[in-house]
């Protein structure tokens, strides 16, 4: 079969991970182009991998050499650019949030939807082998009706300042994956979203602002319950845990370890750390994401993360804003 | 040193077993008489450990060879044993909660107080050593400061409904503990209250006017948020974590098994059960909660556990119950 | 039903212990008198307990009211008592070993035997609910047909220089343990013994005759092979496994921790330690030891733990004792 | 810097595996030419990364733009191999075993030394992070003087008997890992082996007149023991632990796990399985062989699996051979 010959938007540091995992690393895949706004990084990448540097995305629209495109550019640009690509008849991968705007999101699957376009947007947790098989005990009925879930979401140290003003904030650029999650490990929708935050880890944030330690709360529609915490920073790794509890049992995801080696003197044990970040810890579910992707394009198969898990997050990281300026739980369907 | 003479008072579940670990197991102690409404209960535990029975707790009362008074009985009647107590110059052991009425409470307290009794409240979780090795890495510093907690509490299976009917509902029998344990493990009172819960488990404690499946959000005097998740029914067994996240790390209780044996065949491994319920699990600390008691009251040292440690979980519960008939977070200085 | 009315002869660190179990916390036993040849030791326990002294064994044997007696003494003194009490009619438990001599245990067999006497050897690590569990995967064929055997059993320290010059040397004293394991475990005799030791801990354990660090292979009539290590000296606390691998999985239980906590800071995560030694383990394993005892006296069910158990493995100790002098593998045929 | 190039010589498995892992994961090392006895072989392999097929390893040999070679063919080719790259002044990498035969490994390695060249053995577990752990605690001091080390090392199923035949046995086939394990641990040279095997997974096996379970004992010049215990069939998986013991600690490598999750309901805990055998557990330690031999050689670095790693191992298999076949230890001294 032939290879799907993918362009990166953006090659930035997401997408030049993008860009070796399916160049190097994902059969079927041949990345052929890459462009970004900065011409130097478009060539740093093309260089060490061998691809060519598209002068813009015009040129990639218009190579019908090119089946599908990789969106990997700042928030701002997203949905321009999926219309656009839209329209030229490529398939698309999306890094999330589509839009930190409601409206552009819709004008923007508006666009999807209406080329009948393969659209995937980037929530890589979801192929994380072990927060799958969270939701594949719940699928399977092992865990019976889901009543509680827990995820557990700490980044190891906040982004830059500049970075936090244009990320939408804290339920728009780091909680978005937990409400993802969320969704995932239920099969079901949220209804009410109620938030609570603070600023105890970088005033910068705060004056930014934005928050660096958030607890969320979900209801959603099949009646589970889910709490969501957050943190911009746990010194000790980055901490991602997701556990489902239901009426027949409890599955849950931990943290894989550096390595297996415990030490053990007269005062205790010594484990090892934590991975540092998202680059150690979720390298297998990119790979998984981009699996699956390049499959799904190649045979037609509907995606699994499409429009509507676009859309979502969203409308819950809008609520969550909503709920912590009010001081109250704010029903999604308040938002839209 | 001579022994601590104590009485039982309420021979029901939680009384024989004090009963059994103080007599037998707490060095220092004696358990001089025992009392219940029901004669025939006092009969049993006072047969099988040759502890005498006791006719009326005011032969308890009067009797100037008894130091102390363990009470075990309805919650409606400690407000009244306590004040009694408290007059007869008796220390004071009492299970939580104190009372479902905050005056009640007050009323106990004076008396406690004006007497200058020792009164240490049955929050026997603070003297697990887990639990306990959580709170010692926050207040040692290894934790840092302190920004979210996350307590999971979970039963094997619901309390029968007559139980459920007299008992405060879910906040106030069984959430209070974790009430207890986010204070104990923040060494921060706290301010607000959000509480959301459903009936998932039993009809039946829907119809009694109670929630089976909760999950409560605090906030500290000291910005921490805590989270708390319960369920009546986990059937895997009693689940029952602590864990503290703060700015230099995270320390967490997992559950013990029954044994640490793991059988791996080719589908993968199989681990042991929880166990099944507190008598099961928590043991040890209601050794450690005597030994303290027994200790305390013979030194003349403060109780750990006093009558601030007996009011506050119950304001906070009180608060979970306004905040779920309001659907709003509620500030414990509402209550009182 | 009665009591079952035992006395403990030997009032030791184990034979205290043992009357403590038996007599506070064994339902349907009571310590009816002990005895030890220093009369303080007896009366220290004795008063500590409210069980009358013994003036000496033979007032123990001449006593009918007394069902069965707990041989706690020295090793030297076993088989004389085992031979005594088993003419007297009483039930006996025997600490292990019987003896270091197997002219002696077959003396005492024999006596036990022409009475018809229930006799039960003190190896309780089978009654260690985590070993129990492996043996029961092995029982139930989880495992399959059992390949390999690992046990590893680590003393936190080394038994003081006078104890080890009468103790019948490491193999005799620590390692008898886990012959009884290897044999339980496997359930199939041992044919073969390869032994290999030193003196890494202690200099004066090697004075005394005595290794400190060892390996003994076990060639199984069934053709498993087990190998065991021992240390008399891990700092981290005492290291007790068992592991038994087949054709079709493999068990293995592990250490428990004192508690489950984990604290993880920037460097790792710190866990906490083991139990220090077999009062702090093995408290468990005595208990079912005694409840088995207790049942199987006054059901009339034979010993699980027999004269053939208290034999076979002082035939292997007997046996690695002669591969290490002589740098082969013994049969154990060659011991008797 | 200039990338170094490589040939590989051996197309099969392990050569297919190598090549793709230099070729494109390592950074600095470019996969300039393929060579295997049956083309079509080569020709796979070189097709789907994009790499020249060689006619013949002299083609390589000759050409002065290889920098360095990689010996992945059928043991019996190794040592004409790795001595046509030594005169050709190629660096080496050679897959374990350098050979069967001692005099044969001697004549490579006077070679090696003759043309001072860089020679790598494949003995990549010294690379598993987690094995490397162990090792690193020792090293530190952190575990003290080492007294026992524990190696278990079971593979998920048998090798074709046809392979097993040509293979030099379990002791030279499988253990050999172990035996370098041993050293790399302990540091020390081993003086002395006992070992036991037999016949339990796979009559063909025994047939062919190799064993497919065995334990052995090691005896190092430091006075550590070493056990390893091995099986050619774990059906849950490919079982890989090491442990060092000392007068300070222990330090133990674990199995990794497929994912993290954990499923309990009422009957206990349900575990992920283990990897399945070297390709699923192992590539990380491949990489981390190749990133070392990649710099080693541009810089001019000593290799840390040189000739006496090589060489080694080997004795003590023989050394293991001859003891299961004479039924005692054997000094390593006496096989040379």
């Amino acid at each position: 079969m032939k290879d799907l010959r993918i362009a990166i938007l953006g090659a930035g540091r997401i997408g030049s991970m993008h860009a070796e995992l399916l160049h190097q690393r994902t059969e079927g895949a041949t990345v052929a182009a890459v462009h970004d706004i900065v011409p130097a990084a478009a060539r740093s990448i093309g260089d060490r991998l061998g691809i060519p540097v598209a002068g813009s995305p015009r040129d990639v629209f218009e190579d019908s050499s090119i089946d599908a495109v990789a969106i990997c550019t700042s928030t701002d640009t997203h949905i321009d650019l999926v219309i656009e690509s839209a329209r030229a008849g490529k398939a698309i991968f999306c890094e999330k949030p589509l839009s930190l705007d409601l409206a552009e999101v819709d004008r923007g699957l508006e666009a999807v939807e209406a080329a009948g376009i393969y659209l995937q947007v980037g929530f890589n947790r979801r192929f994380d082998p072990s927060h799958q098989a969270v939701r594949d005990a719940v699928v399977s009925g092992e865990v019976g009706e889901v009543h509680l879930v827990r995820i557990t979401s700490r980044d190891p140290e906040p982004p830059p300042i500049p970075y936090v003003k244009v990320s939408g904030g804290i339920f728009l650029d780091m909680t978005i994956h937990d409400f993802d999650m969320a969704r995932f490990v239920t099969g079901s929708e949220v209804v009410e979203v109620y938030a609570k935050g603070d600023v105890l880890v970088d005033p910068g944030i705060g004056a930014a602002g934005d928050l660096d330690t958030a607890v969320v709360l979900l209801t959603h529609e099949n009646r589970a319950i889910t709490t969501i915490d957050n943190s911009r920073r746990a010194v000790y790794g980055y901490d991602q845990r997701v556990e489902a509890f239901g009426s027949d049992g409890v599955a849950s995801s931990g943290n894989p370890l550096v390595t297996t080696t415990v030490v053990r003197g007269s005062g205790g044990g010594r484990t090892p750390t934590l991975p540092y970040f998202f680059l150690d810890r979720y390298i297998p579910s990119y790979l998984a994401e981009w699996r699956v992707f390049v499959d799904g394009v190649r045979a037609g198969k509907p995606s699994p993360v499409g429009a509507a898990d676009g859309r979502a997050p969203l409308v819950i990281g809008l609520a969550a804003w909503k709920s912590v300026r009010e001081g109250r739980p704010v029903r999604t369907a308040e938002i839209g």
